[in-house]
């Protein structure tokens, strides 16, 4: 990985007074994230898309301690290989995430303006749940043979329905959420990250087995506020379990009584 | 929904010193219910009524985010129709929550002062539990197949006993909440809610299956506590099941040995 | 119960820059305990005693909202009836909370200078699984059925020999919590909260069945300590029994190496 | 135990403006563990290395309302016997911690720049499932019979390969962290962590039966993060089980697509 920014560091593009800036954003995220259990140990991360400006969150950074200054930023449209990609601003101490080619995926797939990736300990659970066949999908012929699959929970209202398509899932849809393997580099799991996203062209978060989940969104309040959503379901799909109920239920619509 | 705020914004109506001004103790308490992760991606909400105003948190905001600004006001007299509303003051890039006729119902029907709506898992997990048939109901025929039951729990006491009642319910009373379907619009809950209501006239919460519980009181303190109360009072019960303790229990009453 | 505060309301003894004078620390404390989940929806509190002065939160108010002024003050000496106190400062718009008789009992009966009582979920938890008869103590013969009794676990350290004892427990004693009956009206519990104090002279700590727990120390420092070392027991003790652990174990004392 | 601290209390080893200073950097970091209730009851503890000076917070003390002037200060090269200490600075009102000479133990045999104790229930929770025999070590002939070990989980990535050794652990690498038994006195400890330590030359963390566990590392950042991510994986560990799901699994290497 060639890291070419530029002598005088570009300290500018991360110096801002808004707190709505990226690099001030992530890292107020960072710690809200850590808060939650989601990036542990300098675990999983953030990225956020400003047009062509992509910010991103060193490796191995305590995330509840994060500052501006440890921000990288690069151009997207100067890449010409994301597993060796040049920086607009480095800092001077870190290196770049292993993450990153999975959240340039979503910016340059999905056009996503912010992605997220938890090590939550329900998302793992989720990949360990399923690798039992107790939740088997059972939504026909699949490239993958595990899917998160959950419906008639109000909380699933907190999706979109897909990339270019207005509005949201509604109670009764199920979510589905595709699972990939886990590789021994992060960087190797861009590949299969993309196959997910192309065989699941609506989906906003991908799982990643014994590992955690990554979900974007078209800007920071949706990538976050689906995450949230998307933890609160792994966090009941795994109560549900305990407690023998099923994932998948089969519940007729409730009419409004004026309607009935 | 026709939205007729008026065109200079109303914005006095929202813009306070007083910390328990209604349009600043929305967002305060929004804050704290998504720290209780009650209001988790969007999800639930509150609202509080001063004599003829509402105050109402918009659809779709960040609930640790929301400020004073993004508050909603009607005047309850105001309004011919719950469904159709008009605005004193509306934030100028939100919509409306869906919640707002559910508040509304707890005004009008209840003379509530402030009604919290929470996703709480607890309260979820209650009505999958409820739905398993594990925790039945014997309390005689009612119209709602389900219905919440516990006693003998010493939290029980921070319930009061119904509208226009004098008092909190004792420890060794029942504490009965209905659970009302979902349906696939928000608002169309609002007759279900409004029924349940009508045939549990002493209570001051509604559960909804697979999705959570509207809670209300005379004013935000008690609208508040009771919310915790039940919240603490669902999580019991969840934990109790999993350890195969039954949520009704018959204890006899024990004297103070002065009297005994 | 005669409230007989005087009418300038002695506002002068919870007034104090001190952040270490109880009228200051009890609302830091309890605001501290709301987090910890023990005082949900107005339930539980704390008392502090300095020499004769007594300082008591007020009954129904939100634990993590309280203020140095909502503090009632009372003097030991002047009582003659403690279910008929004077105090020589109230609050003007609450009431004196229902669990004063008990915090002056760990006062007067064990020179106790703090006792805070909690409504922790693993509190009641513990009791409601010795009613199921799977962790019954056998300790002999005991006027109480019930007893919590836990021994080899390092946190037992937490714990004072007993009032007037030098020391603390060690690793392999078994600590011994009585639990007593709930009653309906909280002052009844006083005389159960005492009878098991005579039984139990050494222990720092009454659970109170379906209810919570109280725990006392010398000072503040040691009850809230204790308080915090049993509520984490009694956590552990829950989760030991789901994975089928006994809470008594029969383990030998390791010697250091250069002793065995 | 001798306390021979200089008569004028070389305070100024405790007193900086800088956060990053030991004297700072530890109670702000005990605070945050007692958020994690890493050092519940005054339980566990930290200690920081800076070169020849040792920082290390006293016996008892609440570990969120720790302040620099609390902090012992040692000179390592200065110490004749770990058990028989001097101090180059005592606070004024405490005992050393019994902890003191396992956390030597770190500095001395690993060079060591920082170590944390805490009473983490979810490693005493692993401590007490290793005593079950559902979870037994397969590893060979050990001397200490009780191994924690789990592979395959993303979060193992979290840790060093040992002292002295370039990088961290891979994904399919198994982690192993031996568990010593308890001792009455937590002093008796240090020979049996020092021999665990011998035995398993590249473990950063030891786990005590019943009690806790030690982690140490390089510097702050390190056995910070370790610690963490250690937490994090006893406590999935303790969840798969309840699910049935063994810590050690046979997963092939997943290779990246282009190489696959």
């Amino acid at each position: 990985m060639t890291d070419q920014s530029s002598a005088d560091g570009n300290h500018h593009l991360v110096k801002s007074d808004d707190p709505e800036h990226p690099a001030n954003l992530i890292p107020s995220l960072c710690a809200k994230f850590w808060n939650l259990g989601w990036v542990t140990g300098t675990g999983g991360g953030c990225s956020i898309r400003n047009d062509d400006l992509v910010y991103l969150a060193p490796s191995g950074v305590q995330k509840e301690l994060m500052k501006p200054s440890d921000i990288y930023v690069l151009s997207l449209a100067a890449q010409t290989d994301f597993k060796n990609r040049t920086y607009l601003r480095s800092p001077p101490i870190y290196k770049p995430s292993q993450c990153t080619p999975l959240f340039l995926a979503a910016f340059t797939r999905r056009g996503a303006g912010c992605c997220i990736h938890t090590h939550s300990q329900w998302a793992v659970l989720v990949t360990l749940l399923l690798e039992t066949g107790a939740h088997a999908a059972v939504s026909g012929n699949k490239t993958h043979p595990r899917l998160f699959e959950i419906n008639n929970i109000e909380q699933i209202k907190g999706f979109g329905k897909g990339h270019g398509k207005q509005g949201n899932l509604g109670y009764h849809d199920t979510l589905r959420i595709p699972v990939i393997e886990n590789t021994a580099h992060e960087e190797d799991l861009t590949e299969y990250l993309e196959a997910a996203m192309d065989e699941y062209p609506d989906t906003y978060a991908v799982l990643v087995r014994r590992h955690g989940v990554y979900v974007w969104g078209d800007n920071v309040h949706k990538a976050k506020t689906m995450c949230e959503s998307l933890d609160y379901l792994f966090q009941l799909a795994v109560e549900m379990h305990k407690m023998g109920i099923p994932w998948i239920s089969d519940i007729a619509e409730t009419l409004p009584t004026s309607r009935s």
